[in-house]
């Protein structure tokens, strides 16, 4: 698939306009680079592609820095070290970055993490026990606070994220009801002890469909979607609920501004609280957090699902595969 | 101005539709009640016009109990205790409760409080020492949570609410922006020792006003309006800012569901936090909130003003006032 001397690499050959397409992006073939003093060449293996990347095709306007036109993109890769170069890694040993979409990449020792994923899949590091595992864990325990009694609304609850705060908030004894778009993912929501899910896609009236499966009403929800759905669970809040907001995956491809119902005066009857979080505030704890995770994984608390699409040439397919619900649990990219 | 036989009272005609007009208020005369058992007789000094009443005119839509088409009109009322008929009142001592717009309510103990204002005047128990005393109390200390260095936004700063909460803030350490809706009011914010103050009348752009008065953006932001002015505060708030949501009066008469910008993406990008909040929900710590208010007002660290209007006749159009910014300070209605 790859050869040792060129390096595959995706740029951004021009910024989106509404939902990206496949000319968003160019495969350059280009030498192995040469990594300078204090920095390791990187092979890489998995690749991850994430909602939030969405942001980054646009010129500033998210907190994730934009990519530059013409320039390769970066994301979270799990690759192996071809030449340690004194950075103090092993050749062979796996290790976890932001790198680029390539097959290699030269990275400074301090941008690499050892893959601490124990007996699990190296593809983990990117997934369960990566950032949306994380982000999962940050944006449950410490944003959402699910509690015994409560009742909570995921969205996007089949994804890499939404997957893992449901099993969360089931284990700090709430009763957990999942949104998602097919029916398999239904299902699986179902094999990880959601208690209800309800399939978007086929749902005449998500008004009706959140009274069916929440009929006393939200006490915590987890949005990772946003837009018309996200208008609904407010509808349904109680008293002194908690919304955390993680994603907004519904709106990400709108090029205006898009509008909605006002809520605010609904946070007034209710109380609710409404948070937005970045698990990057959290990276203090991220070692704790990861152990936390590979343990519950490890004796079977936490289940997870990967979506693998083979070869670094589909990675921009199973990107904006991301927008329309393709993936099962955490989209990863297999390139060697 | 009243006789002692009879007694006028204020019902609702109809719900309105959209703004409230004069016609759906009706002024009868009625005898005055004869209190039942544990009942006192109460005669109307002052009566209280808030916007929260506007959702009392709906039906069932509000957090505040609904009006009844036909029956008197309730609110907060300060008044002389006429016959004590065994509640443990004295007559001619001044009490404070809910009760109707009329010149006599006849109520049990339970819902009346002894007025307790110190050497301030008898209406501060509807202002400053009142409930839109105690909501800035408890709205800017318990969930805006203003610190040194922070700049808070203050939305209806001039109003009964907003202009204690500036001077909270301040105490607190923080830099206060008010909005208000004449040159008056800016000037009386500039009093209080708001730091700025925006005219939204005559302010061509919002968002241009605030970058001025805000240049480092918005750390905490108190809002009694919402629409938007709210909308583009949101634009200017800053990492990890807290958002306090006690009212939307720019919302109250709107009679379809109101539409704005989408902003749960600006959460995630700030952090931010916004909480509805309900003075109710204190209301085992009142006693205190009251207690240091008062030794605030008395000390001079806290300035009110109240606009009083003239007999019960007017009080619609006080109320109706309010929507147009008519008050500055507390808007009251003398009765007796």
């Amino acid at each position: 698939m790859t050869d040792d001397t060129v390096s595959r690499v995706w740029t951004l050959a021009r910024r989106p306009t509404g939902t990206p397409d496949p000319d968003c992006f160019e495969l350059e073939t280009r030498a192995v680079p040469t990594p300078g003093a204090g920095e390791a060449l990187v092979r890489t293996r998995y690749l991850s592609v994430d909602p939030y990347m969405r942001g980054r095709m646009r010129a500033g306007e998210s907190y994730a820095e934009p990519w530059d036109v013409g320039a390769p993109l970066r994301g979270g890769v799990v690759g192996e070290v071809v030449e340690p170069n004194g950075t103090g890694f092993a050749a062979g040993e796996l290790v976890v970055g932001n790198l680029t979409w390539a097959d290699y990449t030269a990275a400074p020792a301090h941008e690499l993490n050892r893959v601490a994923v124990g007996d699990l899949p190296a593809s983990t590091a990117l997934g369960v026990l990566g950032m949306p595992g994380r982000t999962a864990y940050f944006g449950t325990r410490e944003v959402a606070d699910p509690r015994p009694g409560d009742t909570m609304v995921v969205s996007a609850a089949a994804g890499a994220v939404g997957s893992v705060v449901g099993q969360l908030a089931s284990m700090a004894g709430a009763r957990v009801v999942g949104t998602a778009g097919s029916e398999e993912k239904v299902e699986w929501l179902s094999e990880l002890g959601f208690d209800a899910a309800v399939n978007y896609r086929t749902a005449d009236d998500y008004d009706a469909a959140l009274a069916d499966v929440a009929p006393d009403g939200v006490d915590v929800y987890f949005d990772n979607v946003g837009g018309a759905l996200t208008d609904a669970v407010f509808e349904h809040l109680n008293t002194d609920a908690r919304v955390a907001v993680c994603g907004q995956i519904a709106l990400y491809n709108a090029d205006d501004r898009p509008t909605g119902p006002r809520k605010l005066r609904k946070l007034i009857e209710t109380r609710a609280r409404v948070e937005g979080f970045l698990v990057s505030d959290f990276a203090p704890r991220f070692e704790a957090a990861t152990a936390d995770l590979r343990r519950w994984v490890t004796n079977g608390d936490l289940s997870y699902r990967e979506t693998v699409t083979d070869g670094l040439d589909r990675a921009p397919e199973a990107f904006l595969g991301l927008f329309e619900g393709e993936n099962v649990g955490k989209q990863v990219v297999r390139v060697s």
